[in-house]
């Protein structure tokens, strides 16, 4: 595998957290990023539609809205709820520009997997109207199975490749994250039934560090861990994909740093490792 | 499903870390507990065929030894002085009394999970005529996907039975332990599947909390997480499984407890939740 454009170059906004949208996007620009996904709390507060042509200004694509999902609840209220929410940030997606909406399907601790799963086919569903009409994407983002209790009863790329099937509509495909994934023996199997699918709609990448010390906020910048990004980065690109590489920290450690370091960091890794 | 029998219950001396193992036999005795698992630490600077026998005089059965493995490494010299160690087990497991030795099987980060998996099937492969002398039993355990950087690249119960397949040996087969395997959706069928193997050697019980707050030492005591125990249990007895319920929880709240009191809450934790 060769070193991946610069031009493939999406960063999120919370891997950048401490900096607000207007300042990630300038910074991006000026570190040679092409593209940002924009998580839902980096817009508290701000017209959207104008917060997306000043990104876009920048000469940022917006790659992708994150997040939707969390579907599952025990009463049907609940579950109405989360439709709405769905539905709103559907709007927001639209009103912003970006063409993607990636999911975190939900579970909730003590209901059965099984059935966590069919109110997420379910919520999905419901949805697909709405994307119709707003000209948006829904990308479902299989969890490591250590969130199975409580972010996501979606566990497996097969499993998403599943419900993709399932579901048959060009607004529902599936994103790939390493960290998610990478243990997974059938791996590069099911991302090229993805890419048959036409389906491969996100890659998300980052790292896995030894030790990790918490369950969701110590991933690792890539190369600072064992995930064969170069490998995976090959097999999805085999299966047909060709858009953008997302760099997608959550890190107590990093968000500490100096982040103008940390973006040149973000940069060299992402040469050196993705 | 019913209530399991208290004859089927049996502790791991690490649940208890904080007593020596003659503590813990006989405390456990006194419970009504019936088998007790002992992982290697505990038998450190002990006469171990005597340690058995006093276990045994206690009323307990040994059920297994933890634990060996950690097979991989990326010097054969290494690997070499892995297969040592798991003979020294083995010898370990007999003159303790202990028919299985339960494990771990290994991985390192960053070498290539399917060179980790290889080289895991090559040492069960190399110890397999010690363990025929020796009349000790091997029991693969497949880890969490949160360990397969360090601990384990054997990740699913489908990985385990299909490396019993390959083995075809009556001295290997799997243990299945809730915690890294409840969120599986293929669990169900391959439980049924190590039991037409015949080679569910181990059932291993605790409980996943929400939130997680570590990765390694903070499990939950049964009853007190989101895995389905009394499905899962069904499963087991379903394919066949007739051995020991096995309590392995490695919690340091739970160690910082009165560990008289703690056992009391296992043995009515067992009753009302396994």
């Amino acid at each position: 595998m060769s070193t991946p454009a610069l031009e493939r170059l999406c960063v999120h906004t919370i891997t950048t957290r401490p900096w607000p949208i207007e300042t990630a996007a300038s910074k991006y620009a000026a570190a040679g990023v092409k593209g940002i996904t924009v998580w839902r709390d980096a817009l508290a507060g701000r017209d959207i539609a104008r917060t997306g042509a000043r990104v876009r200004d920048e000469g940022l694509s917006i790659v992708s809205l994150c997040r939707g999902g969390f579907f599952p609840a025990r009463a049907q209220a609940e579950r109405t709820r989360a439709l709405d929410d769905n539905r709103l940030a559907i709007d927001e997606a639209r009103a912003l520009g970006a063409p993607l909406i990636v999911l975190v399907c939900g579970a909730v601790p003590g209901q059965p997997l099984s059935e966590s799963r069919r109110q997420i086919l379910d919520g999905i569903a419901a949805l697909l109207p709405h994307c119709e009409a707003a000209g948006v994407k829904l990308a479902i983002e299989p969890l490591h199975p250590m969130y199975a209790d409580s972010r996501s009863a979606v566990n497996t790329l097969a499993q998403a490749n599943d419900m993709v099937e399932t579901l048959r509509s060009p607004h529902v495909g599936v994103a790939v994250d390493v960290y998610h994934l990478w243990w997974d023996p059938a791996l590069e199997n099911e991302i090229a039934r993805s890419g048959r699918l036409r389906a491969l709609f996100a890659y998300h990448v980052c790292d896995w560090r030894t030790p990790t010390l918490d369950l969701l906020n110590d991933r690792g910048l890539m190369g600072e861990g064992c995930i064969p990004l170069r490998q995976i980065r090959g097999w999805v690109e085999a299966a047909g994909f060709d858009g953008f590489n997302e760099v997608e920290v959550f890190s107590t450690r990093w968000w500490a740093a100096d982040q103008d370091q940390y973006l040149q960091q973000i940069v060299q890794s992402y040469g050196e490792h993705v």
